[in-house]
């Protein structure tokens, strides 16, 4: 059984990319199996793009590939690439960021540069553009893998994993008291907060049903200060109530139940935004 | 052939959600069908999710298997389940309200709750997490019916159907002159209202073609009333103008025909909102 | 194999629409496959809709079967229709202006009126339903044609293609030292605004690392009058920084670089948005 293909981009669906991108993957093999992760990545942000791959990659099956397109450097001599990861995953994406999370977490094994004069889609129609690497370049590129017409090796040469493009990953202060965190992320629909600080840090400090003190930052603003349930789940707390979690990767989060934590505080994510919890009447 | 899985969702694809769900699916059987019903059920809304489910369920394939996870409790005592309906599918979903007007309209023949102790997902990394059951629990336990890995009876032990939670559905008055009824939900996209009063009642009274007086109450406010023509389509009527129809679910409905009546209008949905059709000139 | 099925609608995914559709096509045949291309043309926007399938339809596997469905005049004595193009693809579609700019680029070989005896789903509870031709025509339709259950010629009979509803698409001017043209759609997710001018006409006075002057008129007002530069991609320009590029259709567009030029100076698109390029310092 070939590799199934997982898309995303910040393309979104409201106009014909997405499908001019797929209509391409299955010119190169119709029987390619193509799945969406999401098309909304906001735009031009290869942090999220990072974090969301991080978030879903290993819960596939081995040997399935990843097409990653948050490209604003697209035309520019960013590198095009495809990693095969430590846990035998297949990314191909602008190497721009994006490989952040990943080569943090699980590792990246090796990765190559895409040889454009090979996995490029040729085509009178499209030898003047320059804007779309989703369809001419990472489509076309992943699909031939995927399909066996190239291996990995004939993707391209090889480059230093540590030359890969990274963002900053920043890590949680456990201190006696306390822990210190950011915001690092949302979850946009529900609109909860996702902190770097993790499980296992968080437990050495708190349990579930303790009361804690959360500070919120932004810059040099208390934007909140109110002490608050950790549970294992939503259902447990009052429809309304903040309440502090243990989000789907085990990292800390917070969360207005039923509600929307970020509309009803005015809350964002991102370095600006620093969290403590604190031991209740301490 | 296996079974069709449909998945709908309160999820969005804003986020990795979705993607780490199908990815448990795949993972248990690459061979498996997904196919996305909607993932933008409003938020925390059972209402709406089954609604949805019989807007949709009778056109496919008997044997399909609907994954439904709009799931505000998750993590509580509330039931996770696998309905069996008398016209032969399969509902997969959290016992909260989701299974309503299935329910109501074809009934349910068996229901099963979810042995948690085999049908749910164990990992390392995911023991400690709590909040997502569309990934540990309704995506694995559904692709593993569908892959014939358990039978329906291994889902886990039947309970009574008369313990499903339901909300009230609310039934239309026919009288004399006149049907009162509620907008039972809406048509987003298009801003089209949705009665629960039904084209047979509505048929005792009015034909196509007949002009007819509408108000609408919001509470005790009258905040529509105006005589509207009752057309078989939308495109039998002016731009702009409102009209009465009978809707995909033979339902009667109001739209304003190339606009949307929810905002033109200011209009809503729910028990809130009343409608009258009264035979103009009475 | 059997041809793919692509879908694009204005429905959107916010209620049940979408599914109801899709199990139509797999009571068919189960073993269809669907593939959105979007369900997000704006709201009756049949010119978007032709636009669209124009932007992709090239980059599919030949015999693919389009399914596009903006229907405004649902109902109505509008021609409902399968065309076949000159390049070997089928397009199912209410005949409304769909089938504008392929018919004026590839052309249409044959187009058919649906038979609507033969090739229209009944059932009990769809027979006074009116409103909802993706289901009950299109889809149906669509996935009889794709699953060999009947042949093009048993769609319906043919009708000249000259009786196809097209819009009037504008050609751009080409004078001595500017060309003048329209925006004739947008990039609505990065902001971006599309012309109708071709890289061929443009290439005849300008080339990239030009500086060009841009006007811009909204009927008779100037709403922009710059200098910007023609650059191959985005990442050649400052972020936020406007210039001209050619777009993945060969022609002429402007973006903001990492930023949205629509929203930056409330531009958009139609035929009042009159566009002209200029050689800076004439």
């Amino acid at each position: 059984m070939k590799p199934i293909l997982v898309f995303q981009t910040d393309f979104t669906y409201k106009e014909g990319a997405v499908a001019a991108m797929y209509g391409v993957v299955k010119s190169v093999d119709p029987t390619l199996e193509i799945i969406d992760a999401t098309h909304e990545i906001p735009q031009y942000d290869t942090w999220s793009a990072s974090f969301r791959l991080n978030q879903y990659m290993r819960f596939w099956p081995k040997g399935t590939i990843f097409v990653s397109v948050v490209d604003p450097g697209v035309g520019t001599k960013r590198r095009a690439c495809v990693a095969l990861t430590n846990d035998g995953y297949y990314i191909v994406t602008p190497d721009n960021g994006t490989l952040t999370h990943i080569n943090a977490t699980v590792g990246i094994r090796e990765v190559r540069e895409i040889d454009e004069t090979i996995n490029r889609l040729r085509r009178d129609d499209n030898k003047a553009v320059s804007i779309f690497h989703g369809r001419d370049l990472f489509g076309y590129c992943a699909a031939r893998l995927a399909s066996g017409i190239i291996s990995f090796k004939e993707v391209g040469k090889t480059y230093p994993v540590s030359e890969i493009v990274t963002h900053e990953i920043l890590k949680a202060q456990v201190r006696k008291d306390e822990i210190e965190g950011i915001f690092e992320i949302n979850d946009p629909n529900f609109g909860n907060l996702w902190t770097n600080i993790t499980l296992d840090d968080f437990s050495k400090l708190f349990k579930h049903g303790d009361m804690i003190h959360v500070t919120i930052r932004h810059k040099d603003e208390v934007v909140f200060a109110e002490t608050v349930p950790y549970y294992a789940s939503f259902g447990m707390a009052q429809d309304r109530s903040v309440m502090i979690y243990n989000n789907e990767l085990n990292n800390i989060a917070m969360a207005q139940v039923v509600g929307n934590l970020c509309q009803a505080y005015g809350l964002g994510y991102g370095k600006d935004y620093h969290v403590i919890f604190k031991k209740a009447g301490k």
